[in-house]
């Protein structure tokens, strides 16, 4: 673990920052956040899960973070909130500060003299800023960083190392977005003619809200006409494909190699799995949960979880049944016939059996 | 939408660049394309699909787009084309030109001496040319480009910020490349031996065609013996995988976050739908489209639309057919002992039930 | 394919400096190495495989390399080896060592004072190495690469262009990394509270270790409390996700566009199939085979090959199968059902069907 900034803090005054209950010692001195397991005494670790009680009676920890329900399952120094996991974030933000960066274009920069970038921001090394592009307050442009003509990034936001944001695009306050993130590229836009694509020209842009933290290596296009939305608060893991006219709605989260096809709009407080795929031109409302590795090809207008991933088998397990699928329509069919002769056999015609008509192809 | 470039056009001049039928005024002044809803009375709109002629009869649009068939459907002044929406795609390119770009090497680009650099060429800030280089003429190599030593960049083609060229490889003419994208990195190519794996160097090429549009972050490998290449007229969208050696034939079109394993042959004209992911060593003939989140595993003779996902349900739903699924060989099983049985019972040997074969393990 | 490096070696020297068997002219000068089909008289190729042999007939190869089994399968000029396929990847790198590279700082670079970079290392135009990184011997960092702060690359890497490792992270020896790669962002870990996301600070690292190979574009987030660890001799093909906290044994060799959520811990010398996609917080041991496309959901404890993904079929025939999959549940009710129904007509109560109470919620 990097443990290059010493910050100190006391446990009441992590208390008195966050609001949280203590229970011990004010001045219990606090140097790093640590597991249960790796925690010594002058860390402060968390309990995230009642399955995790054993390793609270063994912790070497000098304090920990509770929900109400646990806040007598131990002995120890602890603040108690109903949010324990969030309480442990905001104190891992307090002794994790990060290094003060000084303001400033750093002279490799390359800055064209039309930009209007805040004095208090800080423009890295061999980083270009374009005509007309403005960089916003406390606003940190990392190295190599190419912000394009006429883009505006916000205040207090901060783009690691190697980001491009096109021409035109805007990224709000607060955000942070990391390594080889692509905002604005084109979208996939092409109209065929005698068997030939002719490019469509993307004329929107890339418009992502405040608060939104971005994972390497995302891509977010810019709109074909109108633009591709990322709401306030949305956080966005790695490699996350955005294609262009996209609307993602405020504080949905979404897990890494996710991918969203063009003019999807997606709801707030949604949670997108992991390498879900998205179809094109469908809505999602809001509060919908889609599992990791889920294919979504209609519009969902219930909030709920949705599923459709088939987890591993054993080789031989799954070479079996993926054969029997492969025949599923036959097996069906055969089953179909089954009840006929039985019915025929018994004489009952066709009782309980109502879901002989079951088989046509639809597919919801 | 960003409106940087005002270009005005008179529809009687669209109609004479693009060889498209006018009905309505020649001098009718057109700003820009949007669409059926947003267009006002400087806009010219199109209508893409008969499902959109309602929003056609509300729309403030100074001008449509249409095909043939519904050029009696709007009493606006109109242009009519057999192929409205790539009609649409011209109009669109005229009315945003893109901003003329300075020929000349930035001077804080690094252009390597025995680089071979088109005069009429564009050198980003900070881009990097490598020894022996070519760049072709009006080519414009974006901010931090990395062009390795002997590769070749052919003319009119925009390499977009960031992008990183490998050593001695080839992008045609009139190509668009966009941010992130890598050409040429070395195959996944490694040979076992005492539980270790030898790198097997990748001393082949990745080879661009002609008209090649790539989008960001897409990554192409370098060939292992022989070349990696990308036909003529290509499209492909953001973080698609192209493995050492495979061959994607012309004007083929693949949308994003698909994948192709080594040594893969993907025929002219197919269309490759997003996260489709194509095994290694096969053959896909001309014509054939994969439905997005599909995956060959064998080769593909016979043009047509292949499928192979599942699309989400809701989770009670999808639980339950998945642990029928998991159980699927029995149920095969089951269904063929039932029929044994109803065969003993009703006195006919096996009658009627030829698939009870059926169940083997191939998949096909 | 490319051949500026010209260097000829003997086929007696690759014999001796490789440790094989030489049958034929030790002094056979060898230029490259070739297919079967393409090779001429100065190159040497090899039979990877039984399948090929009848391409060894029609060979215009110079020489060849052979498994013991096929020594006597030709009369060319031939090395023998138990690992023939291994043996060409060092023949290969012999025949092809790369241009020599002028060790030094160019001058485009920016060093932070307080870095500490081996003089026989090269770092390239543009690139960035920030304060207290360290740069070991003989190791390379391409242009555009940038090299966050107490960042560590061992000796006789290679960094291509456009490579970003953030602060504190490790790269061990012997390393190749490929353009786009981002080792060390931010894991993605929030705490929800009253429906917003709180970032949890992510101040673990992202360590590398020996003779690892990283694919163009992969991204290895750092740990949010302990570590990132990608164990020795670890091979990464393109675009793969590793997120905070995964652990990846020794030798594992992963396939492009593969995904390993948080926390998941995968053994030693296991193969991960391309796409394949590891859920968060399980294990799975040594050698263990996933295959492409499979989404693995529970840890593994036995080795072995673990599928999950349905390869294309024809769109008629995989709507249907999937129409019937949709109801499979209904389905299997109705085979039970029908098991009861045959019971009972034929007066054998249940007799040969205990697989009836198979059809539970479990998904094993």
């Amino acid at each position: 673990m990097a443990r290059r900034h010493e910050t100190i803090l006391t446990l009441g005054s992590l208390a008195e920052q966050l609001g949280a209950e203590l229970i011990g010692p004010r001045d219990l001195a606090i140097r790093q956040v640590a597991t249960l397991e790796e925690a010594g005494p002058d860390d402060i670790s968390f309990l995230a899960s009642r399955q995790y009680r054993p390793l609270l009676a063994r912790t070497r920890a000098g304090a920990v973070i509770l929900g109400g329900v646990d806040r007598d399952a131990t002995q120890l120094p602890r603040l108690v909130s109903r949010h324990p996991y969030a309480l442990f974030a905001r104190v891992s933000a307090l002794l994790n500060p990060g290094d003060a960066i000084q303001p400033g274009v750093h002279p490799s920069a390359v800055v064209d003299p039309a930009a209007r970038v805040a004095d208090s921001s800080t423009i890295g090394p061999n980083a270009v800023i374009g005509k007309d592009a403005e960089i916003g307050e406390r606003t940190v442009v990392g190295p190599g960083c190419v912000i394009g003509c006429g883009a505006a990034i916000g205040d207090d936001t901060l783009l690691h190392a190697n980001v491009t944001v096109y021409h035109d695009c805007v990224v709000g306050d607060r955000c942070i977005v990391h390594s080889g993130v692509v905002i604005g590229g084109d979208g996939f836009g092409m109209a065929e003619e005698h068997g030939r694509w002719i490019k469509v020209p993307q004329i929107g842009r890339a418009i992502i809200g405040d608060d939104v933290e971005i994972g390497a290596n995302t891509t977010i296009d810019r709109g074909t006409l109108g633009d591709t939305i990322v709401g306030n608060g949305v956080k966005l893991d790695n490699q996350i494909q955005i294609a262009h006219n996209v609307l993602i709605g405020e504080h949905t989260a979404v897990a890494a190699c996710a991918g969203f096809a063009g003019s999807s709009r997606i709801g707030s407080r949604c949670r997108i799995g992991g390498a879900a795929m998205i179809h094109g031109h469908l809505e999602i409302c809001d509060g919908v949960t889609v599992a990791a590795g889920t294919m979504v090809r209609r519009s969902i207008a219930e909030p709920g979880v949705y599923d459709g991933f088939f987890p591993a088998l054993p080789h031989r397990k799954w070479m079996r049944n993926l054969a029997r699928f492969n025949h599923l329509d036959d097996l069906a069919q055969r089953v179909q016939e089954l009840e006929a002769r039985l019915a025929a056999l018994d004489g009952q015609a066709a009782s309980g059996s109502p879901e002989v008509s079951v088989g046509g192809l639809d597919d919801s």
